[in-house]
């Protein structure tokens, strides 16, 4: 199912490179973003857009429903972009992030980093532009499926990702200046999470097959718990994963200093001597992988670590349960059983 | 004109906080764009699309012509957004730039500037995805026009803006880095300013009207030279204009290395003294203003600013033969004559 969706973006992009001829740039980005889907990725969003409208029809998605799968992939790797910038992150799926490719392209100038930084703006901005385009150059759709439909669902998307990203940045940084919060914690996790990968991508492909209210709410109630213990996944890969597997480093979320459930949950139940560790290290640039170790202590002592697994479970059981009582075809069911699972239990 | 489209977007912001009411951080958001639009502007994208159908059609603009012209004015808040990062400008339309009114919503924060630019660039990102959404929350209009139609050329718009804004980034920085060169400032013009200001709003508006090909092209011959004498003009005030009428400091340029022809004209023909001037001003982050006043001497010592003067006064006529030529409606050529001399005359 993948790779329908990465045949598409890459005949996308190849069209792009080919219609700006005169613009060589607009192949160097086009081609940075054909690094990036090649460099990996789990393609969540896309395969739900699709199991939606399976859960609706058992007719083979019509190409405008790839459409929409495609265009998930693509705004996905604009908010990577950014965000990877706002992190000042320096590793994505194993490789350079794009400001940091963008600014190699410039060895020998003191403000390479700052170029780089922009250029990636520029390229995001790209990105996003043409995660709408990829809707537009469509001829009709054989089957007479319109993609005007999907229009209101895909602003949901993004505003909620946008906010979200936003309550992400207010609530990271030191101790002194953010102090852990869960609250502030799960409300950016519903929005940039929750409702981004999960609820959203899926009620887009139902709904471009026709779901009713119900399906969508019940699909809502399957989502939302299930996005929740992707993050809270996330989290722990982000702080006690294996590098070579996620392709991040496990240094970034301490020195960004990420308002995580499991650093908030942690700096809750800390000792002073424990709190301590975790203000140092919660924000700070420099931090050392020995430092790092400490940290990672600190969050395992505290019972945090246990917490969070803990609450992954009862998210997936609470996912898995609404799809008992929801009305859909069981290939469909079946298969949201199975990416739930491999939600929880992934580690990458 | 510029009324109508401003009621547009604000009706659009409204939609936008009232739909979405349990997010609060949406409606600073929108707010905060809402305080650009009042803040000022030209608004000249909006108008050359409502002049584009004028050209063509002596019927009133139908509701779907005002939408496209009130998309391209949010388009173009999102690339101010996102250029007033990229710029470090601290000024926007007499106010702060959007990083810095939103920096300073965290004052005991020593992580405030940063915060600012990453909210600044969401933002931004919002911007963006709403100029699209703006297009499609449409009702149909009822003379039964196709927004899609407008679709091809707003993806030429959006690609040649962000490349224009690439080249603009890459060859601005210190002499050492970048030095300035007139044949690179000419295509960066050509790209950002040219076809994205003049060009490409004219003919959304003369194509929505069902212009043909040759009227296309007409447009094209007078609106390049139009957007070229703009940015020139631009690029004088920006460096001898009035602050209080242009609403931006005097001092930006020349901080950023901006690689204008006025900067590379004036490099081109300085002695080795003026020289000096220029390679330690250009891209020099910490100028003072006594050190601009030397630059702009350097400016107008070696002839440049003249030189500039008559290239704009040469792109005017450009622009004017190229109406004697284009077969459209009386009442338009009319406007667009008027425009030129507003664009090149202009001191805001």
């Amino acid at each position: 199912m993948p790779a329908a969706v990465e045949t598409l973006l890459y005949e996308f992009l190849d069209e792009q490179i080919h219609q700006a001829s005169d613009l060589p740039e607009l192949a160097l980005f086009a081609h940075l973003l054909r690094d990036m889907i090649a460099a990996g990725g789990k393609r969540i969003r896309p395969v739900l857009c699709v199991v939606g409208w399976q859960a609706v029809s058992d007719r083979e998605p019509p190409p405008a429903v790839w459409r929409v799968a495609a265009s998930l992939e693509l705004f996905h790797l604009f908010a990577l972009i950014h965000d990877d910038i706002m992190d000042a992150s320096e590793t994505r799926r194993g490789e350079p992030t794009a400001h940091r490719r963008l600014a190699a392209r410039h060895p020998g100038r003191d403000d390479a980093p700052t170029l780089g930084i922009n250029a990636a703006i520029l390229l995001g901005d790209l990105a996003l532009g043409w995660s709408y385009e990829l809707l537009h150059i469509a001829s009709p759709d054989p089957t007479g499926l319109h993609l005007n439909r999907a229009w209101p669902l895909l602003n949901a998307l993004r505003t909620e990702t946008l906010v979200g990203q936003y309550l992400d940045l207010v609530s990271a940084g030191p101790v002194s200046a953010a102090p852990p919060d869960t609250v502030a914690a799960r409300r950016a996790i519903r929005y940039k999470t929750a409702k981004y990968t999960c609820e959203r991508p899926l009620q887009l492909g139902a709904h471009l097959g026709g779901a009713g209210p119900h399906l969508l709410a019940a699909l809502s109630s399957y989502a939302l718990p299930l996005g929740e213990a992707f993050q809270l996944r996330d989290d722990l890969l982000g702080v006690f994963g294996a590098p070579e597997r996620t392709g991040k480093s496990v240094l970034d979320d301490f020195r960004e200093g990420k308002n995580t459930v499991l650093a908030a949950t942690a700096y809750q139940r800390a000792t002073p001597a424990q709190a301590r560790v975790l203000r140092d290290g919660l924000g700070n640039r420099s931090l050392t992988p020995a430092e790092a170790s400490q940290m990672r202590q600190v969050l395992t002592d505290t019972g945090a670590h246990t917490a969070v697994e803990t609450l992954i479970s009862q998210r997936h059981e609470q996912a898995l349960a609404a799809l008992d009582h929801a009305v859909m075809r069981p290939e469909a069911a079946a298969a949201l059983r199975a990416m739930a699972a491999a939600v929880v239990t992934r580690t990458t």
